[in-house]
C-alpha cells in the first residue's frame, strides 16, 4: 500500500492564489451600511476616521476579483499558506460511512488559526497608507494575537483592548500578544476617555466586546497615524478570507474531488465565507449544486434564530447599523469555549447568502461539539478549536446521513484552528462537567 | 518580487522516505551496554522484557539503511511529514549578518514536536509484534502526548507513568493525553508495587524520571502483551528520528543549500540525532566539512562538562549501563523550562561522535535561549519550544560570529517543536522573573 493520493494535497507557495475573491459582485443587491447617526446610507467618509482609504475602498467594492499584493502573498508563508487539504480516512472509518470526508487545515497557523489571512492584509494595506498603529479589540485573545503577529511582517505597532476578564483568565493569550511585541490594555482601561468614564461608573466591571471596540475606535480616531482593525463581519474581511476557498478549489481541482457538501463554523462569518464564498460563486453561476452549510452554536444562533434586519455590529451601538441576521445587538451569547462564535450578529455578505437559500444552516450544543472533537483527536490525530469542533460536528452528521441513506457523497469541512491554547473545554468535556451551550 | 524558492522549500508525501538512517554502521566501535547485575554486555534477551523483537533488533543493529514499512510512512502524513524546511529571511536581516539561516520545521506536527517520529515506528512495531498496551514515563508531557496519540493509529493502549509534580502542575498536558485516549497515572501510583512501595516510604514525594520508568517497566515486564517505549536516548530511538535529517538532506539538494554548520539542541538527543545523523554520514565519508553544532542547557551540559564512561540511564539505576557523556545518573539538573532538555546523561551516538571530535557543543543559560524565541516570535512569527530556543540561541550567534568576519556561511538549525503549550516561561521572560539556569 503506497501513500494514497489525496491523503494530503499541497500546493506549493507560488501556487497562492494570486487575486481575491468578492462575493459582492455575485450575490445581487446588498442594503448598505447605515449611519448610525442620520440612519442614511454610510459614506466612505464616515469610515475614514478608522479605517485607511484602500480598506474602506475594498469594503465598497463590487469589482469580482481583486489582486492580491505581491508583498501580502510573500508573507502569507509565515501563516504557512497555502495549507494543506487533507482527507480523514480514519474518521470515515470510524464512523463507518460511505461517504468521503476531506477538511481544509487552517490549524498550521503559527497562529493556530485562520486568522492571519485578513490581518496581514489589513496590516499591509495600513502601513501602505502610512498608519504606525493598529488598534483593535479582542475577546478570547485569537483576533489579538493575529494582528500583533502579522503587524510585525510590516513594521507597525499594535494596540489591543483585551476585555478584562479574559485578559484576567487568560494570562498565555496575553502573554503571546506581548511576545508579538503589542501593547495590550485590559478593556476597560485608564488609557482612553471611554474607558475612564466606564471605570468611574462600573469600576469593578469585567469590560465587554462593545467596550473594547469603543475603546479600539476612540483611539484610531483621535491620532492620524492610528487606524482600527476588525477581525471579522465585514466584506473586506471576508475578501482577504477567501484565500482559503480558492486553495481549496484548486486543491480539490488538483485531486478531482467534486464536493457535495461544503461546512464551515460561523460566528462573524469570516472562515466560514472565506472558504465557501469562491464555492458560492460557482454555485451561483450554476456551475456546481455542493451545498454550503454554516454551522453555528445553540449560544448564538443568528441564522438559524435570528432575524434579518438593520442591527448595530457591536453591543454599545456606535457602529454603522448593518443589514444582517441578528439576535439584537444587546443579546449576550452564554460563556461558552468557542469564544469566536459569540457574536449576536452575522457578517452581512453571508446573510444576503442565506435569505437568498444559496447556504444552509445548522446549530450544535456545547457537549455534542466537543465530543466531536474528541473523536476527531483519537482518529486524525488533531485536536480542534472548541469552533472548529461545530463544522467538524456537522461534517460527521452528515457523513452518518450519508451511511443510512447508503450514498457516497463527499464532505469538505474547513477546520478553522486547533486547541491547543484553549484546552480548558477539554478538560471538562473528560470530567464531564461541560455545560450545554443552548440560549 | 515573487516568492522567493527558498522561503519555504517543501516535498510530496510520496517524497517521505523510504529508509532510516542509522549511524552505528559509520561511526566505527562503539562499547555495548552492559547488564546493571552482571556488568557483561547485555543481551538481547536482556531487553525481551520490555522492548519487542524487532526493536531490540534495531538497537543493536550496525545495518546503515534500515527499511522504513510502509504503513509507517503512511502514518507519518498524520505528523505532518515531510515538515518544510524554511529560511529566516527577517531573522538575517534583524541580525544584520551576510548568514543565511534556514530551519527544520518540527513544529507543525499536531504534537508540536519531533517526539512523533519515533514514536510511531515503536507504536507499528509492537502491534506488529502482538503488543497490546505500550507503557511510558513522562516529565514534562511532551512524550507520554506523542506516544498516546501515534498509537491509536495502530489501536494499542498507552498507559503514562506523569512524574507527580507536572501530573499537577501541567493539567492541559493530561488532557491531551487523555483525549489521545491514554491512562495516566500520577507517579508514584498505587498501580504498581514499585509505586506502592515508594508511597509507603514517601506519601508525599512529588516523584521523578526514576520512579516513573521504574513503574512504567514494572508493568510491561509483568504483562506478555505489555512492553514499555522510551523516547530518547536508544539507538532505535535516533533511527527513527533520522527522517528529520534525510527529509533535510533531501530539500537542500532541492534548493542547492550547502550547509556551513547544522545546528540542534540536545537532551537524551533525539531531535539532534535525527536532524545531524545523516549529515554526520557525510561528514564521516569526506563528502562535507558542514560542522555539526550540538546546544546544551548550561542546567544539564553532559557534553561540555560531564565525562564520558558507562552510567545508568535512569535515576534509580535499574537500566542497562550505557557508554555515554554524563553528568553522574544522580544529577538532578535545574527545574528548567526546557524540560525535554534535563537529562544527565547522552545519547550512546551522540556520545560517541563526541568523542570522535565529529561534533562540537555549546551550553547556553536559559534567559539567553528565552531572549531569542522571543526575537524569532518577532521577526518570524513563530513561538519556539524551550528547547529549540537553544538551537536557535546557538545559529542567532554563530550568524553574528559570521557578521563579524563578514563571512556568508549557510546554517540549519532544527526548530524541535513550537512553545504554545508551555508559555509559562516566555511569561517568566517578559515579566524579568525567569531565573538562570547554571548548574
Amino acid at each position: 500500500m503506497a501513500i494514497p493520493k489525496d491523503a494530503r494535497i499541497t500546493l506549493d507557495p507560488e501556487e497562492i492564489p494570486k487575486q481575491w475573491y468578492n462575493l459582492a459582485a455575485d450575490i445581487g443587491h446588498l442594503e448598505p451600511p447605515l449611519n448610525p447617526v442620520t440612519e442614511k446610507p454610510a459614506k466612505p467618509e464616515d469610515f475614514a476616521p478608522i479605517f485607511c482609504k484602500p480598506i474602506i475602498e475594498q469594503e465598497g467594492s463590487t469589482q469580482r476579483y481583486i489582486n492580491i499584493p505581491e508583498e501580502v502573498r510573500e508573507n502569507l508563508i509565515y501563516l504557512n499558506r497555502p495549507a494543506p487539504l487533507q482527507r480523514a480516512y480514519r474518521l470515515e472509518k470510524y464512523l463507518k460511512t460511505p461517504a468521503k470526508i476531506y477538511f481544509k487545515r487552517e490549524d498550521m497557523s503559527p497562529l493556530g488559526s485562520h486568522k492571519g489571512n485578513t490581518a496581514l492584509a489589513q496590516a499591509y494595506y495600513n502601513a501602505e497608507s502610512g498608519i504606525h498603529t493598529l488598534t483593535t479589540e479582542t475577546g478570547a485573545g485569537q483576533w489579538g494575537t493575529a494582528l500583533a503577529m502579522v503587524s510585525n511582517l510590516f513594521d507597525i505597532d499594535t494596540t489591543v483592548f483585551m476585555v478584562k476578564g479574559s485578559y484576567e483568565q487568560k494570562p498565555f493569550r496575553k502573554t503571546l500578544m506581548h511576545l508579538y511585541g503589542a501593547e495590550v490594555y485590559a478593556s476597560p482601561s485608564e488609557y482612553t476617555e471611554f474607558g475612564r468614564k466606564i471605570l468611574k461608573e462600573h469600576p469593578d466591571t469585567t469590560g465587554s466586546l462593545g467596550i473594547a471596540i469603543s475603546e479600539a475606535c476612540e483611539m484610531a480616531v483621535k491620532d492620524e497615524h492610528t487606524c482600527y482593525s476588525l477581525g471579522s463581519v465585514l466584506n473586506h474581511v471576508m475578501l482577504h478570507q477567501t484565500v482559503i476557498g480558492l486553495e481549496t478549489i484548486e486543491q480539490m481541482k488538483k485531486a478531482e474531488i467534486k464536493p457535495d457538501y461544503m461546512v464551515a463554523c460561523v460566528g462573524g462569518g469570516s472562515n466560514f465565507g472565506g472558504f465557501t464564498f469562491p464555492m458560492l460563486r460557482d454555485k451561483i453561476a450554476g456551475k456546481t449544486d455542493c451545498e454550503i452549510v454554516a454551522v453555528e452554536p445553540k449560544a448564538a444562533p443568528s441564522l438559524t434564530e435570528g432575524k434579518f434586519r438593520y442591527d448595530f455590529g457591536d453591543t454599545a451601538g456606535m457602529t454603522p447599523l448593518l443589514m444582517m441576521y441578528t439576535l439584537g445587538h444587546e443579546f449576550i451569547p452564554k460563556g461558552i469555549h468557542a469564544g469566536g462564535l459569540r457574536y449576536h450578529g452575522m457578517s452581512p455578505l453571508v446573510s444576503a447568502a442565506y435569505e437568498k437559500n444559496l447556504i444552509k444552516a445548522r446549530s450544535y450544543d456545547q457537549p455534542q461539539t466537543f465530543e466531536a472533537g474528541s473523536i476527531f483527536a483519537k482518529t486524525e490525530g488533531i485536536i480542534p478549536a472548541p469552533e472548529s469542533c461545530h463544522a467538524l460536528k456537522a461534517a460527521m452528521d452528515i457523513a452518518l446521513e450519508c451511511k443510512e441513506k447508503n450514498e457516497e457523497k463527499t464532505i469538505v469541512f474547513c477546520l478553522s484552528g486547533h486547541g491547543l491554547i484553549d484546552l480548558y473545554g477539554y478538560e471538562q468535556f473528560i470530567e464531564g462537567t461541560l455545560p450545554s451551550s443552548s440560549a
